[in-house]
């Protein structure tokens, strides 16, 4: 990091900020300009707190310079990971071929579930998305099959060979999920509940971690590393879309965050168009756009009946139109050196 | 709600709305307007999810008109909700007194604990703030003393009768918390961890409920209900910030909440200026301007020693910042009606 | 629109809602609903100031129901309107084939200029972009060659055949633009500079007018209703990155704009990967993606030696990188239909 | 400022980036960390272009170290600016006083602003606002008095010794706004409308600057330089509230701007709470907590009749509410050494 003192910071101001760097196991190093004095500490600062040193008399500011996440950035690793999903398919996120899970967002009964698993199974999907247990801001909404709907989803795999992909909401349901699904997702609401990170760090089954709706790419980062620093490598990042002022759309999908991503850590990315939008309108051109991207896999919301949806009706594109999509991508794969 | 259909959607469209609305147990009511038609929905439509109808041919978009949070809202109960803070000192967050809530951001040992409650206690606060456990962005970083933090909190109070104000981070940690703190605090990170809302709502202790970076006031307030629907009315909103694209600070405060949530609802409302801005020379200013909005509470990191700090130095104040500041206000308080 | 009165609101002040409603020339219709009453307006509201409603005692909200621009919305033309560039290529803008824009961010000096109107052209752009008027957000940086910038653009266009497009600051600088360039670009700081899009509006040349750093979609295309309300239909809709507080990138590019506007409008949309990334190992992807999502044209740019370029060098490709980046959108566009 | 290179980086990259800094006319000095080089750059580099570098290959990034504002920087001057408003009562912005400008949205009619300059002048206000000129989203909408408006005004200040604030949209008319005005107010969307800026600072009339909806302070300060290099050094800075994802607000009101500005510049600040909020509910505790946060003036939209005003009905506060905040403010100015 580099201390940049306050223009006039006196000798004794920059003496005291040199000491607490040595106090921290660091190296001070300061450096005298015409406009202002900077001290640069030299050694490994990941760690370190900071912001104790921007409450002393005489800094202005501290400007960190390294990324203080390690076992997900690429200097710890050049190529890209590629995580097996699990399921009958092979299904792979990460290697040369698209991966596309898709389903509903919520499990609603077993006549939806296996209606949408074969129809997505058709059209070349290799992972059945679907919720059981479904986070919901207003309390008084459905909330989830539970465990009927973990089951349904167990048939469903059974049946079709497409890997279950389903959420995770709280440490004491991590056990339950993981008997059941192939990959387990923390949501974006969670992506900060540390405990829970934690806990799916701690058991083997890959993990879909998408991103909090006002996230950082950092601390996107940092999430995953919580998740491998206790011993899950397997890690895919999901790309939601972001809260910011827009109103056409629930979320504004930053694209760019996956060539960034790309750029900065070893991990596949994935992109949700559904939760990216809201809207089905346009959840046709952001598939294409992802792919374009270089999205290492898709999750979408796909259902039989959007007008009966118990749960994201507006953002469900119907069998039909995700057939026709996954035509669409096939086309844009190969300008990236991949295939779907 | 309001179902807006599109220019020139057909008669049939009109009335495969108007169906859908009446199967949800609703009354349509189409209205033909000279641009567009649209079907206005009576009845108590608070609890439907709306996104289904925006997913069916011919409609627009679909408007809502009524909050969905019902027992936090002023509809129920119109005068304020004084929550009493325990404590030997009597303190109440949304009385005629705006109680002060102040203390390091993390407790890191027993002189430095000790010392602060003292000094946070002489200048006038009723509350003591200090986190054993703590939400880290990053897994390497200091994560709170857990336990060995709870006793430390509760000897302060022995000493001082402030009251306890701490963090719980997980469903797991609800019982352990609760023996020790006299108030639950559910950090912005964890607002919409469900399970953690429910669990906090079935225990008896008080809850500060802060504001997530990204929440609207409705997610909020939602949140609010998730904690009381459990049968637990004790809830303080804590607005601490929100994510926006300003870069001289942390978060943005975004004051106009306060008379806003007055406005919505019942429960008192607690500013965080600590958090709020990330930078101990604002924190003065926005704590006198917090208590000019009408606030009925704040809460303050204050440390011994700022430039030692575990966690936070950048916004925490000294001793004797906070006690100038709270002369600051007291000043303040009578022209809103209230005292310090 | 449509006014929601608050719970237990009068009939006085319902009747009054009615009157106002009245008094603008509209038609009032009441609903009484089970939890509200609101109040209907039928009618073409669009050029209404609904804000005063807003202010009446008993009114809760007022809800918009019509767009409020006209001439630039799908509803008065359903094709997609192709905007001819000029020049001798012949490039159009809303056609089958994509139309790339690219050069450098400022006339700098002959030899640059020609040189990458050169190359741009080699690797199939159509169009020649690059300042001569700058909008600089620090009054001591470059601001520009001006004419001379203006006449070394012509000169280019004279040696290539590429349409030179370029940016317009002021009202007074109108004419002078319009004397060399084939397009006047409006750039995203004056995206609300009435004045200057009432002028633009009134001379016959096209127009590239980029979204506002914060612009919802309906400002943008209000935006465009003035050029178009003075007579000019040939605008273009740029987007070029929208402020967030995503930190990665200098604005976030949120190319989901490009379906909803074309869902919205019938004005042809070009996407800027540089200024909507500022970081030029971003700008490849997104111009797939962009292309991938139908945008009808791509606005990039291009130096001959980003090291030393004279603004916007981290956002600027290279010949070479241009050159690559063409084949890649070229095996992109006919999933789309389209061609490059 | 400071060039981060990318772990790895390369001797000859390292050189290379030495070499640009001195073809800059500054001074490098390279430091080799344990993780990382960087390349400190020694001498005044304010007015460098540091994107170019970001290009460069083995450059990660570029850290700016110092402000590139200067004369609004409170390194050149310390104390505070107080800018004479005109009139006749002797306004000052930036004294002991608290300055209070109010007055409708837009000049409508005589009566009409004449009631309300009589009111606001009667409440203790120093300053008269009212539209002559009006920046309208719409085309369509009601677009203001022009020059009759602006006699009106000057009408006004005759009767009550008011100062005339009023808003200039374009250079064309600003020699005849500052003809009737005492002081030329540049609005939220122009804030980056560079050749008004420099129209503005060759005339003599103290200058209103209102911040960009989504400008950084930087951007905020940066567009007062351009004012101030051009000769006029009376600029006030006024927040008005900023872009978010927000839904309860038109703009969210950042009154930490306040303090920040303090901080760094001499210039004095004042706050609009009726942009800043969008709801005439909120509009009297924002004016208090603007004052306690030490606010050196406010802007208030007061209307005699808000359910008729032509625009901004909804944020308009009638007479009797102003005269009552009036009241309120005054209690709060003691506590931070101010009158009203």
């Amino acid at each position: 990091m580099i201390v940049v003192m306050k223009p006039g910071a006196s000798k004794e101001q920059i003496e005291h900020v040199s000491k607490l760097v040595r106090e921290m196991g660091l190296k001070d190093h300061p450096i005298v300009g015409t406009e202002r004095t900077v001290v640069a500490v030299i050694g490994d600062d990941r760690f370190k707190d900071r912001s104790a040193l921007e409450s002393v008399a005489g800094v202005d500011k501290v400007v960190r310079i390294l990324a203080s996440y390690k076992m997900a950035s690429k200097e710890v690793k050049k190529g890209r990971t590629a995580v097996p999903l699990g399921g009958k398919l092979g299904g792979v996120v990460g290697g040369k071929k698209v991966a596309i899970i898709a389903g509903p967002c919520s499990v609603e009964n077993r006549t939806q579930l296996l209606e949408t698993a074969h129809a997505v199974k058709e059209a070349g999907a290799v992972g059945l998305r679907g919720g059981a247990f479904k986070p919901r801001t207003n309390p008084y909404s459905f909330q989830g099959l539970a465990e009927k709907g973990l089951e349904l989803l167990a048939e469903a795999r059974d049946q079709t060979g497409l890997a279950v992909v389903t959420e995770v909401m709280a440490v004491e349901q991590v056990a339950l999920v993981a008997r059941y699904a192939d990959v387990l997702q923390v949501g974006a609401r969670n992506m900060q509940n540390f405990n829970l990170l934690n806990a799916v760090g701690e058991q083997s089954k890959p993990v879909l971690l998408k991103r909090g709706m006002s996230a950082t790419l950092e601390e996107f980062l940092l999430a995953a590393e919580y998740i491998m620093s206790r011993g899950n490598g397997n890690v895919m990042l999901c790309e939601r879309g972001i809260r910011t002022w827009e109103d056409y759309v629930r979320n504004t999908l930053a694209l760019a965050a996956v060539p960034e991503l790309h750029h900065l850590s070893h991990l596949p990315v994935v992109v949700d168009p559904s939760q990216g939008t809201g809207k089905n309108h346009l959840v046709d051109a952001m598939c294409r756009a992802a792919v374009a991207a270089d999205a290492d896999g898709l999750i979408i919301e796909v259902h039989n009946d959007p007008a009966h949806a118990l749960t994201d009706g507006a953002q469900s594109i119907t069998h039909q139109q995700f057939a026709d999509m996954m035509k669409a991508i096939a086309r844009i794969a190969p300008a990236v050196d991949r295939e779907v």
